[in-house]
């Protein structure tokens, strides 16, 4: 047992009190939403180091507005929450992969992902996923 | 046929004449690179407009590296490259993600992809990946 937390010890390392996160200048970090079982890729959006506190205590994914300039907990408006399964740090620490359970949809036009924009060589976007909740409906009190 | 075509049109709109991606102030995008079949997210690097224009013309997967201040061409120098399958914008134009056919492994560590380091709520990191080809020869000629 003592020689597994040793082994254990070595292949974790304390990352709140070094550097191992990188930040922008800004104070934040990139960090990518994947639903867990699925693998689809649902949003990327910003976190500084009070959100990722935030999301690792309470479970929920809280990110930053850089527009609104303050703590964006997911689906506190929409109710389309993430449940945080696991958070990932990339190999050199300037990027973040949120494991997570979504809630219904991830992006604010009511798709299930941000990411539903297919560009061809010319430049021209296709739409590829369908919109499952209108936005009125998500955002109405 | 002439319905069908438009539309097509209607659906899609050209980007490279307007604002629908939007660059930082360094003339930078990030782009999420998958694994299309698989699920798996790889890596995250950035590109510029030509870096972008260059992988859908080549169907080959090119970065700006901001280290380096050129065009990487994924997979130069260690030989895993990153075959594009499908280009996607998000909804904000933002983020780009890269569906892609990722020749052996995404990370210079030697694992499939870079998010390998879990972060505890105490802030420490435990090693989730293997590493699948030593960097040594990943990197050598």
């Amino acid at each position: 047992m003592a020689s597994d937390m040793t082994s254990n010890a070595e292949a974790a390392k304390s990352e709140f009190d070094s550097v191992a996160i990188k930040f922008n200048h800004d104070g934040l970090i990139p960090a990518i939403a994947q639903q867990h079982d699925s693998g689809e890729v649902l949003m990327m959006a910003w976190m500084n180091l009070t959100a990722i506190q935030e999301t690792l205590a309470t479970g929920r994914v809280c990110y930053w507005s850089r527009s609104r300039q303050s703590l964006w907990r997911k689906g506190e408006s929409s109710g389309q929450q993430q449940k945080l399964v696991e958070m990932r740090l990339d190999c050199d620490g300037d990027t973040i992969l949120l494991l997570v359970e979504q809630t219904g949809v991830a992006c604010h036009t009511g798709r299930r992902s941000c990411f539903y924009l297919a560009m061809a060589q010319d430049g021209t976007l296709t739409e590829r996923l369908p919109v499952l909740v209108s936005p009125e409906t998500l955002y109405k009190k």
